[in-house]
């Protein structure tokens, strides 16, 4: 594997929690056959960007370069690269590999790559000299060519890069959720994430309603093409739309109840948490770093219920049962509580006489 | 409408929260036209009959007469009846009516009826006259011919009967998620409802383990047809089984700490909570009683992010952002937590120099 010369780099990133950022010197590392040198033209700012600087999540390592919404042109490639050339407008978002081998990484799903997680752009580990990785606060950046997006010719540069975070972030859920022409979103939170929430949904043609806690949202929420405002304060209003959405994007940052959201949602709808950063709760890292799905279910409906009778007597599939007399309930109430049943009982209505 | 004789039947009982059940003399309806009478020969004791008669949850209105797992035969049908006729082997489940005109029901998702819920078999109000349903722990009972279902001939009266609440509440959900050969299912809770979701997601085809802190469910489990046991008090045998699972059927009848469960799921992986009827904890009462999804989503892949990058191209969505210089980025960020940006803030590498 060929390895040229490094590549100093300007950057700005913090060597303590509360050092702030200031300029930093550091060194890009020279291009192995796959790598693509980047001058980078523009860094949107994500709050991750901003905890990470000040280890809110105790998990950062000094000095930090953040950065995760990455644009810029090719100024060099390695050997082996084919999908980049010199000149192109390309793009890093929130990581720069994985193993690229295992069941995730082979469902194009490498945000969560099972090998290690994915190498973070910043804060991580590069996975074969185990050097510390850093971001895009800074004027080039060295990153193996997979990881590297092609920014569309008639994207702005400034504008394209929030796409590689907040874009990506609200943009997989709406594709996952299969959101359309005639679906019902409803977006919560209106920052960074929420804003480009209101404008994918909407593009995708889903009617768009903006939830806030503030009216003073509802001029912005027009502005950015929401079709809709809900005050999420005004119990009227969230009553009469109860049952409503089928989807709520909920980019809310900070720990707060999901209740109120989940009663606005159809039978089957969803709401998908893509901020809670500030804290992750243990529930909530499970769902949003997993991918996990948590719902419930109440007994069925008639035609579902006569379906599982006939399903038990084809299948032969019978509850074990413990027959009492109706005489004995009482004595069956405290059996139950106690969980001594095996694994029903059933009383016999012969015991009531005739 | 035509309207015969009441029917004196008898029946067991509560009076109060700390009466127990005792023996009680009720009347039935006489037929209406779409009626249908019925000789129950058994009936289920579900976990809610219980808390129900001691009034738990705060909803009871005395007398009670618990019980929602019914099978008997028809003893006299109404004028107009078609689909029952003396004789047959019938049913009744956790409902006696609903609108059967709102969305819901038209979807056969009687038990999410929007006009007012459905009428429950007991403890509930009759939709025409406003009298109280009395449940199964009768000699009889009186119910609208379209909630009355067939028993097929195969299946005994008496193992039929915990079919109706504990059977359909485990099945529903195994069908909803599209259960069947080649999926991984795990079960918590290994009650009423937990014995019949192993029998039946095996019945489908999937392989089944069931979950418990208990070492003495070993040999139940394999009993019931699991084709294995996971005890989640071993910590090593859980992390062995991270990201495993299509779906987790969660039948714990109490509040607890679902977030174990949610890291035995695969990605897109489904918890499913059915259980949970102690406490009806605000949260499950949303997931559970509305069919409601909750769930998390994280960045996107590779092939995803060049996706979005793309659609916003052509579709024009572009984050709305303010421009900075580097040597601005800590007034950003403080202005972030103040939330004073609309909607990203972008950094120019241009400012670093040259």
């Amino acid at each position: 594997m060929a390895t040229t010369n490094q590549y100093p780099a300007k950057a700005y990133g913090a060597t303590a929690p509360d050092s702030g950022l200031g300029p930093m010197d550091i060194t890009r590392r020279g291009l192995r056959d796959d790598d693509v040198l980047i001058d980078i033209t523009h860094c949107g700012i994500c709050h991750s960007d901003l905890h990470s600087a000040r280890n809110d999540w105790g998990r950062t390592t000094y000095p930090i370069v953040p950065g995760h919404e990455i644009v810029g042109t090719v100024a060099a490639v390695g050997e082996s690269v084919t999908r980049h050339k010199l000149g192109d407008r390309v793009a890093i978002g929130c990581m720069v590999d994985s193993c690229m081998e295992c069941a995730h990484c082979d469902a194009d799903l490498e945000q969560y790559c099972q090998n290690g997680g994915m190498t973070g752009t910043y804060n991580g580990t590069d996975r074969r000299d185990g050097s510390p990785t850093y971001g895009g606060y800074s004027d080039r950046i060295v990153a193996r060519e997979e990881f590297v997006l092609k920014v569309p010719d008639s994207l702005p540069m400034a504008e394209a890069a929030p796409l590689l975070c907040a874009g990506i972030t609200t943009y997989s859920p709406l594709r996952t959720w299969k959101i359309g022409p005639g679906s019902k979103v409803a977006v919560a939170g209106l920052g960074g994430l929420g804003h480009m929430g209101v404008k994918l949904a909407a593009a995708m043609g889903a009617e768009v309603t903006v939830l806030s806690r503030s009216e003073s949202k509802r001029g912005d929420a027009e502005k950015l093409g929401a079709h809709a405002f809900l005050n999420t304060s005004d119990r009227a209003a969230m009553k009469a739309k109860s049952g409503y959405f089928d989807m709520v994007l909920n980019t809310i940052p900070v720990r707060h109840d999901v209740t109120p959201y989940l009663h606005l949602l159809r039978i089957d709808g969803v709401q998908v948490l893509v901020g809670v950063i500030d804290m992750l709760p243990e529930m909530h890292s499970g769902l949003l770093l997993g991918r996990k799905v948590l719902t419930g279910s109440g007994i069925g409906g008639l035609a579902e219920t006569q379906e599982m009778l006939d399903f038990c007597a084809a299948h032969n599939v019978l509850p074990e049962i413990e027959t009492i007399a109706m005489q004995d309930v009482n004595d069956a109430y405290d059996r139950m509580e106690a969980s001594d049943v095996k694994y029903r009982f059933v009383i016999d209505m012969a015991s009531l006489g005739g």
